[in-house]
């Protein structure tokens, strides 16, 4: 009908400008004209082709998180044993991956909504959604796909700020998963078993690396040595043989870190201009805002929920 | 009882060295032994309270695609418009922005398993997984992370290939979906509703950038010219006003790019020793070999898949 | 507002009858209308209760079946083995059963909507819906709610024209699964999957209660000798044992039951008036209806499919 | 390997019989061995038939429930208003229906597995699967028909127990769903729902039928006038025009009916053989056992809860 009546007014005026005959090859409005009707019927197949092709959104699926749930994001990093080799990572632990692990966990919390905790150590981190988050309508894929993709890009956008001499040799990549925790206790133990992980992790990798690189063992003897052991019997290779105090081991690879957000006070030096001062002053403003902060401590026992109850809060 | 066992051996051992008493303050071995002794209470309690947390992991849900339907993960910049503006893209299409897409694309392809094809245009990109893809047990979120991740990494890590004289200010984000197609009719249609809407959103936008640019009408005027136009009254405006035959611009505009899998020759110089040449010497060798390649093609009609018919062949 | 009107409206009412005082424990109207005041803060009260638990409605999941799917529904009797030794059901097959659970089957069908075709044998049945169906908007809970509540009715109801000198004991169960199929070979793979299992099955109970009721072997000397055995041997034991040729044993044992529409055609008696017989006749009509019809056919070849085209016909 | 084994076992056994020759008509021993040899082929071909189907399996969703949730399947009658026409149902509410629906709930908590409460209104019941429930694994298809079954069959098994006079006419259906409840809150707020669902719709029943029976209104008469009317003004409605004080009303029509587990102290005759009666004699025997019990009460204040902590005990 439109189209019909738009169909009218070009030819309207193609009439009027006395347009009767055309060659095609000219480049004259009027073929342009001609050229344009037969084009825009095919034009117009087009976008009725899209609507005719429209049906498939209705094979996507919904996956829209129960609600009243603690929603958590988990990502690793995918073949990172071999990255790690590839990019000379300090054994067991190196302070530089570690440190660009927690700004992109960083970066994550501050540009998605409703992230109250996050937890990571090695080459892995949780980030958990508050429970009553209706970001993007709950919808898991967004909560995935918006973590994992915006860690990492920022591993990329900030690897050199942590690995000053070492170039980055390929874009690495990460997996993630969406796993709802419906009680507070649920979520304390998925981040306790992360954090007991880490812990069993750490103590058999520090071992294992001080048998290798300071008691020369090979990697097979190491790895047979400490087969079956216990923790007990891991912590007194490396006090007995290495002078080791397990404990006294820095917190970050011990305990991991937790990111959390908190109240800070910040000064900052804002120019104003006032009726006394017309051509401007300077003047400090104290500030409240809310700011992430990474800890090294232990999240398994009562003390640091106690300590944070914001967290758990119903109304978080 | 292993436990135990390793207390008494432990205890004889200790009984051995003539270390009755301990003073806990010193550093001996003896005293060492029995701070072990108390830590090795902890660390134990630790262990077991791993197994005590792991029941955490019967809360992740199956996400296993359905068997013999295409995988369809697609993904979309955050907040695009606003990143194309403070890295200055050119309107209405920016080439280096279009070459990164597909640089990335090109890489998720590579390191990925079993990607057939993939279709970008703008911001955006579809990367089909084929129908018998048995690759991380068709789990859905590992499909959706690991293309996500792959192209967000990518995206940062290539930026400078492509943008020379322009820095990445932030790092990007990208979401991302999971979709199924149980026919490769649905498949095909999927694919044409995507060019279908590479079309629609292209003549658009160079109608409207033509107005704006070269028309010098302001953001509001042209998209109040353009309301409710039709695809042959767009094509008019830029033919009449701007002398723009819309036909003649670029097909990666108009069209999109198409990523697909290509048989290509390659000629490589290999340094071989031989009996006769016991110092090496160099030989060019010829091999076959599988890599992805951009199109820039309709999609929609039957041409394409009729030349390459082994995309959506039932054993691909 | 609204109740504030009411309010108005009742008090002047009340004013107007010269109600000014009531004694709570008459049961004048006045005392009435205080009465329904309070109540009516009560009731309202409710009332808004129950929007304020209106969000649990949010925690209903999204179940809907992947679109261009076959949908098939199966459901299995609970401890049917059981009831069949409650309910005296004759061994190796009970026809009474056989053409009961037939019976539900095609109550079924009639009742809801979109099933093409379905299959039984022994203590199940499977329902195909057709791939295009949008019956209840393709929710999975529906489909399979709906089937497995009106087997299961129609089994009691049915029950007395079946077993004549048998009553039922108590009300039996049913299970449900919903499984969906994108291809028509997925889909004739699953029909030719039970078929098969149906063979496998009759051969070893027909042969296990030769054995046991004409060959005297206890149930477990039965059990033994049959274990391990091909189906050829069991077709040897029946036939040089107990002269019986598998093959002439009924279809409907052999090969289940297959239930699809089938165009009839009816006459039907109908009583008219007409012109020159006002005072009615009884003219003989024919129509053609869509009915319902067993078979006890081989499903695994093609001949079946051949036959009947339009059960995987496209537009079925 | 074992089927040329049991070929040649065969062969040398009809060797043996001296079976040379055979005549494919007579039903001689040896012809059936030829019968059976071509016979054996196509039997292990379809035993090797089902193998190849059985990939079908691999489509089944797992439908697994989030573990510590509470889980609700709610069934209700299909088509009920017209099925309580052509039963002849009492209006507003007909006794005999409810407790015959009541008497099907009973059924289903008593069969199935860790059903903690149920609540029935009208022709809908939900029942409440304990949180830490492991029944068929979780699985939602399960929960939801088995219930929906049993209370289906139920419903035409006890039919006549209830409705003395009146046949059942044809098999009823119901559909059913399963949602998840994370919280005791939550879980709480849908019983409350229902039961305020209940209210409000009894409430508008009573008055509707009291209109329409009593006061001689048509249907659509009765429909107008209580069009947009609050609870009080139907109350009022009742109380002025019928004298119905809607309070007085008995609570299984208000409330609905709630089901619980409770335990019983029964009295049990039993025949018992001891020394010194030899012959056997009458003891009586006092045990405690748990049975569901139906009751009509306020389940939206806490005092319902306050008195049975059980239901929602954690460990319950």
């Amino acid at each position: 009908m439109l189209y019909g009546a738009y169909l009218k007014r070009l030819l309207k005026a193609a009439v009027a400008a006395g347009l009767s005959r055309c060659n095609r090859k000219t480049s004259a409005v009027g073929c342009g004209f001609f050229w344009v009707m037969r084009h825009m019927r095919a034009q117009s197949h087009k976008t009725m082709a899209k609507s005719k092709f429209e049906y498939v959104r209705n094979f996507e699926a919904d996956d829209t998180c129960l609600q009243n749930c603690w929603v958590v994001v988990r990502l690793d990093g995918r073949n990172f044993h071999k990255f790690a080799d590839q990019h000379g990572f300090k054994k067991p632990n190196d302070d530089r991956a570690l440190r660009l692990m927690t700004k992109c966990a960083l970066t994550v919390m501050e540009e998605l909504n409703d992230v109250v905790i996050a937890y990571g150590q090695s080459d892995e981190y949780s980030f958990v959604f508050k429970k009553r988050t209706n970001w993007f309508k709950r919808r898991a894929s967004k909560f995935m796909s918006h973590v994992v993709s915006q860690f990492s890009s920022s591993f990329v956008f900030y690897w050199q700020d942590y690995f000053k001499d070492q170039a980055l040799l390929f874009p690495p990549g990460f997996d993630g998963r969406v796993v709802l925790y419906p009680s507070n206790q649920n979520l304390r133990d998925y981040l306790s078993w992360r954090q007991a992980d880490c812990h069993i992790n750490n103590l058999y990798n520090t071992t294992f690396w001080a048998l290798v690189l300071q008691g020369g063992l090979s990697n097979s003897e190491a790895e047979e040595k400490l087969k079956g052991t216990l923790a007990g019997e891991k912590n007194d290779i490396l006090f007995l043989e290495f002078n080791i105090n397990y404990n006294n081991e820095p917190e970050i690879y011990r305990k991991g870190t937790v990111l959390i957000w908190h109240k800070v006070e910040e000064t900052i030096e804002k120019r104003v201009t006032t009726p006394d001062a017309p051509e401007g002053k300077t003047v400090v403003v104290k500030r409240t805002r809310n700011k992430v902060l990474p800890f090294h401590v232990d999240i398994i026992g009562d003390k640091f929920w106690e300590e944070h109850l914001e967290i758990l809060a119903d109304d978080s």
